[in-house]
């Protein structure tokens, strides 16, 4: 099956946003690229880079007439932006998201859609501590996971056509419930980036200029804590049911070394540090 | 200055200890290498990459007239170790380790010293995951901190030779009292393996399946998790009571966030992750 989406827009020209937009240049997968923002410099200079063929500071502008609205700000801003485009969207248009939480926040963009107007949740899983328009490329997809989280309401048409996208695009897709997706992505990488800024906070509470003597481990563990505050603020905030569950669990596992600790229970520690070894193994060898 | 230390033995033939007797080697500061271990087969493996001279599985015959002896077993045993070696140490032979806990164990080890024998605590920061002689090389020194830590009894003849034998092998050294050196280290480098360890086993308390949807964030994360489960429950146990303190100030920048999520309180939130990101950022400037 071949598909092209003629006119696309990107609300919120970053890292993935504007890869995504080279990539379906690249593979031919549009006719034309227009891009929202709030900062009109960045999207100049996305213009500048043939990200985009234009762009516009009125949303209005940017979406009407689009066969493809791809959502790429910070999650907490989707519903407010969808609520604000609906009068314009062209029926039989798709609106995808490329958010890192999907859950509950699927089904009250869903709630809100227009007659005639699909929307389908999706989750590429490519995004790094970078979150501009300098490290993006066309290739940023290849081989990466994508979750597409569909629901029983969405449309088999269109969810065919987002699933061919991500997959010409380079994306192993994963069809996921939403909220499903949640648990998943908030044990896997939510609850780490939370574990992260704390380390580097704890460092700063206890003395900051202990930083300079990192190594690599320190680095290579807090790296995502160099990530967009913006964007994970809204992600730990929708996706906050579901960690403060597994910052329980993180709290126990903290809890039984601390006791072995404080008895020098040496083959208790060994045993836990071997166990989420061999679990940590298992992702070299894919 | 020249150095040259005539017999260097080795005891603990692993990444360290190998890339040191290579560095040596290279660098022409010793005329033969020795090492013991308590597996013969990698003890083979090192002579036959040429790491090593000689091996006996004998501590006796390793040690007897060396000039240098390297302690690189996990530092649990250091002790132990130099209570064995004690009748057979030449009179002027330097004893250094490489471990990375310093502390009260750097005390011990002077306390239990022979007369005419002088014993130099260091910590060279390059350790990662790999823990195995097929990962040693001559360069793993160059540019790396290495923090030797005297005491008020350090014999200042062999400090200044231990001072300039690892900077002969690229290391940057800073003196440093032990007890700070744990302090700081406890906080860069041992909470952080701690942190690792339990984060990998929450997702395999949760659902271990779940492991497979990591991306990279999680592998930068847990990526120490691979360490040896030997060498760190050592280290952890001898600094278990900076670690308890400083679990305890990471436990309260966890308490912070849980807080604030389960208010959604998203500017405070976002504030503490930008904090956080303020000063992980000084890494990546120096």
């Amino acid at each position: 099956m071949e598909i092209n989406f003629d006119k696309t827009s990107i609300i919120g020209v970053g890292l993935i946003g504007a890869s995504l937009g080279l990539a379906m240049r690249k593979k031919g997968l549009c006719t034309s690229i227009h891009g929202f923002g709030r900062r009109e410099g960045n999207l100049l200079r996305a213009k500048e880079k043939g990200i985009i063929d234009s762009y516009s500071l009125d949303l209005k502008k940017v979406c009407e007439d689009s066969d493809l609205i791809v959502l790429s700000t910070p999650v907490g801003v989707f519903l407010e932006i969808v609520k604000n485009i609906s009068p314009y969207l062209k029926k039989g248009s798709i609106i995808i998201d490329v958010g890192s939480v999907k859950g509950r926040l699927v089904y009250e963009i869903e709630a809100i859609m227009p007659e005639g107007v699909f929307y389908i949740g999706t989750h590429p899983i490519a995004g790094s501590d970078k979150s501009g328009i300098d490290d993006a490329r066309p290739e940023l997809f290849e081989g990466a996971r994508c979750i597409i989280t569909p629901t029983d309401k969405t449309d088999r048409d269109s969810l065919e056509k987002i699933n061919l996208l991500w997959q010409k695009v380079g994306s192993h897709v994963e069809l996921m419930d939403p909220l499903k997706h949640d648990e998943i992505y908030g044990a896997v990488s939510h609850l780490p980036h939370i574990i992260a800024y704390s380390l580097v906070n704890t460092i700063g509470e206890i003395n900051h200029e202990y930083i300079k003597y990192a190594g690599q481990g320190f680095k290579d563990t807090t790296r995502i804590a160099l990530s967009s505050p913006e964007l994970w603020r809204d992600i730990v905030i929708y996706n906050r049911e579901n960690l403060l569950r597994l910052l329980e669990v993180f709290k126990g596992e903290l809890k039984k070394l601390e006791e072995f600790l404080k008895n020098s229970e040496s083959e208790a520690i060994k045993d836990i540090f071997q166990r989420a070894r061999d679990l940590r193994h298992r992702l070299q060898n894919e």
